[in-house]
């Protein structure tokens, strides 16, 4: 038996195109002499799809698409994610199900059920969980066919869920086990997955063939990274990581095993590659070219800008130079050279004149009023206009510069440096920015030396540094992930060796500044725990405030 | 029996706040000589409380206020809502419990059962299901106590869950129904709990006493209302709605019944009550007092201004009237009018200064360009910035004035007139506006005629008004109605009589502007879908754009 695993770039909603892309597959399938094409979880409208599932219309825009997957379905097998209905009336209208396909007619249904609801995922919000397991005969093959979820329960010493699926199927005694995926990249992602398909092959001693999506979906990217992992516990496959991919595996060889096709893991080398595909889908899903950017002279928007010009090309790269009164001359020569070495289209637009004009406007009302924080947004928000401005004539989206540790403790000013369509780095902390940097310069000088040297200002004030009012970002970074992706309390880092004092004033910056991410452009997420629909938080909440 | 509602307003994470309000409670009830004191559903930490849950150190909060309850439960039973943890490692973590304390002891434990997970509900984020369901015995009586949504599968014709709890706990006879709740407002809700407390009443032929939360919480308001249902099925009590109550009834007269002190519900004035309440439970649980916005002689504004000086005081509220060079002179006229009327302190900023002084510094990247909307979201960015600049200079929170109709199109522009903390009117359409505006005017003229009666325009350009770029209101709001609210898709739309050119025009209206809203500011929520939580869309989704 030959089966084939489709790796797929898909956009949600765009139910034309996903279907396309599908039965394009099957045709090179079909010319493969594939017996079996295995699409991603959820393949005909893209995941995650969220509260379109909510429309009637839309779950009948998903039918269609598996209508005209089982009419191409002659001489191939097909599984296909969508989801279904749930006929019974109690519980969710919805099912997440894995269609199997075959000579114009349905095989079988398998609906997922272990429903991921943390983080970025809201599947019980959908969908009812499965409570029948039922494996399904293709050729004289017996084939558990699971969803994502269904395999994590597997080797977890806290699972979240009471049941394992696949524990269920086994009794049928099946020869292999497929598992449709739509299953988020983080840079710790890939490791943990190959750990848990291996996991579930050890425990039930045959293979896996796992078909995950690929591309990003504004926050969420999908990295691909499909896995043929056989009975020896070896993988047979791993498939390229943020692109698309159909391959056609021999079953028998599978079987036979002995092969280690696992590639090596590089944690900045995927940032980057998640970061330049989450830039170019989004641009693509939106039906948009151009980006535009300020470029300061500092190493957060120098690195964004060359992330854009790697995923859009230099021609639909445009970066706007708006030094203030405060700004070093060294500045704007640093982004000038960026710009030239990018061959990207810069801009020198100085913001002094508006500035002069919001100050004579506001004389009266700010008379006897110290200059602070106020003067210094003010002039954020003036290039947060000029940029918009740019945007909205040109029709360029404005890419995001901050970074994860200014965006946890709130430096950044509100429809200033916080505005834009994507926040390319804001899942980036500053010190991986230095590693991010030095990637992005391994094979000759892209940013310049002097972008990376200098001590981080926002050059709003007179001699400004970050360190002004946040403490250095080697001291500040570990605090922040172990609040932010490890959950831990005031107690524990203490505990962990944290001074005290600076533990409640960053727990309170991050706190009290949850107004701010509530407005702020959508993440990359590329860690275990980004800033957006992944972390949900109060803002009225008074903890550690 | 003497049983003791407490309906109170609880602060997220507020856990010394929340504490000190029901120790003050327990002293009340003890004097009123009662017997058991209800609380509602995680008091302890204040609802939604959201990641915080994933919190250890939160957890432990929570323990630690159940058990200072317990120290002062001599002689007297206290309910109350608290997370739990779940001591089985298979499942999520955390229950959502009910506590029954007395005399220094746990009576009980009950955990809730059906999880909402839809709209602003996130529940199966965090909380297992409770698969055990046991009554209470208290001084002679078996109590029935449950959670909030515990109730709702009752008298459902398509029920989101497969069971319901209480007639589980009908075998073991219990004589009355306790309900702990957080049970959050839109203007259609009130009457759908009644009828939901009286089915169940009817069903169980036992009283049912429900103790809800009441509050504002960012863009979640809860409205109180808590009830006492007889099991002749009128309702014995009916608390007031938005604002604090403790009351003690006697069981046997409630058991008696033949009261009926159901209180008439008015939508427009349920709104007002929230919205106003919304308003100053934000600014009070944030620790701020004083409010600023742009009145622009329009509605929204001035709507806005009435409830924020409603909310905060007259002595709290400041506006600042900036009109542009396209202003008609009635709008500053008006303006002034109605900030004189309310006695609030006014200032105006002319906003063309600043405006030459963008146009000038983009001269070059904009020759040979025509004026279009770009030039108008300079305007509305400059006025932003002035507002953030009060806001930033004086501690004054900016209130965002969008109203739901605009906000469902994207007629408006992110980063200028979508500033603000939090979006008073981002939930009431333009049409429900007037409404609004006639109930604000109802004893004597506050809202001036001319701001009523013109029509809506943003005064960006010469002349411009809504409907030059909008269908008329009155076309838009039953359309976004069908859309938002009920979900219909567009041969629903078609099929009830809208015209398929407009509707096609309106949907993609609204979905290609999912990128403003993901940046919006908070909506207080007072309808059964406001943009926020409880609306979840994908920024690239193809669907319907």
């Amino acid at each position: 038996m030959r089966i084939t695993i489709s790796q797929l770039n898909l956009h949600i909603g765009n139910f034309e195109g996903n279907l396309a892309k599908m039965l394009a597959a099957v045709e090179t399938a079909k010319s493969q002499h594939s017996d079996l094409i295995c699409f991603p979880e959820l393949a005909v409208c893209g995941y995650p799809a969220r509260d379109f599932f909510e429309f009637d219309d839309f779950i009948r825009r998903c039918q269609h698409s598996v209508e005209e997957l089982r009419k191409v379905s002659q001489d191939i097998g097909i599984i296909v994610g969508s989801p279904t209905r749930n006929p019974v009336l109690a519980g969710k209208d919805l099912y997440n199900s894995a269609y199997f396909l075959y000579n114009g007619e349905i095989l079988g249904i398998q609906h997922k059920a272990l429903l991921p609801t943390y983080d970025i995922f809201d599947e019980y919000r959908y969908f009812e969980p499965a409570k029948e397991f039922k494996t399904i005969e293709f050729k004289g093959k017996r084939i558990a066919l699971v969803i994502c979820e269904d395999i994590w329960n597997v080797g977890d010493i806290n699972p979240l869920y009471t049941i394992c699926p696949l524990d269920e199927m086994m009794p049928q005694k099946p020869d292999f086990i497929v598992n449709i995926s739509a299953s988020p990249f983080d840079y710790a992602h890939a490791e943990a997955r190959i750990r848990t398909v291996r996991a579930n092959v050890e425990r039930y001693k045959i293979p896996m063939f796992y078909a995950n999506q690929v591309g990003g979906q504004t926050d969420v990217i999908f990295d691909g990274g499909s896995l043929v992992v056989s009975p020896d516990g070896l993988v047979f496959d791993e498939m390229p990581y943020f692109e698309e991919c159909l391959k056609t595996y021999e079953l028998d060889a599978v079987v036979g095993g002995n092969q280690n096709h696992e590639q090596p893991k590089d944690k900045i080398k995927l940032i980057h590659d998640a970061l330049v595909v989450g830039i170019h889908d989004y641009f693509q899903k939106l039906g948009f070219k151009k980006a535009i950017l300020g470029l300061s002279g500092g190493i957060d928007s120098a690195i964004t800008a060359v992330l854009a010009t790697k995923a859009l090309g230099a021609e639909n790269v445009r970066v706007l130079l708006m030094p203030s009164q405060f700004s070093s001359g060294h500045s704007v020569d640093d982004a000038k050279l960026l710009a030239e070495t990018l061959g990207i289209q810069y801009d020198i637009v100085a913001i002094k004149p508006m500035y002069d004009a919001f100050e004579t406007a506001l004389k009266a009302q700010f008379a006897g009023q110290a200059f602070n924080v106020t003067e210094e947004n003010i002039q954020a928000r003036i290039r947060g206009t000029l940029l918009m401005a740019m945007s909205n004539k040109f029709g360029n989206i404005l890419l995001n510069t901050t970074n994860k540790s200014e965006m946890s403790v709130g430096y950044g000013t509100l429809y200033g440096d916080m505005c834009g369509g994507i926040a390319v780095l804001g899942d980036v902390y500053k010190t991986e920015i230095y590693e991010l940097v030095k990637y992005l310069n391994k094979d000759g000088e892209v940013v310049p030396q002097n972008t990376i040297t200098k001590p981080p200002s926002a050059e709003l004030r007179p001699g400004q540094k970050d360190t002004d009012s946040l403490p250095p970002y080697e001291v500040l970074d570990p605090l922040l992930f172990q609040y932010i992706e490890c959950r831990k309390g005031p107690d524990e880092l203490i505990a962990m060796g944290f001074e005290e004092a600076l533990v409640k004033r960053v727990l309170r910056m991050v706190n009290i500044n949850e107004f701010k991410r509530e407005q702020a452009a959508p993440v990359i997420r590329v860690s275990t725990k980004a800033f957006g629909m992944g972390r949900r938080m109060p803002i009225v909440g008074k903890y550690l405030s």
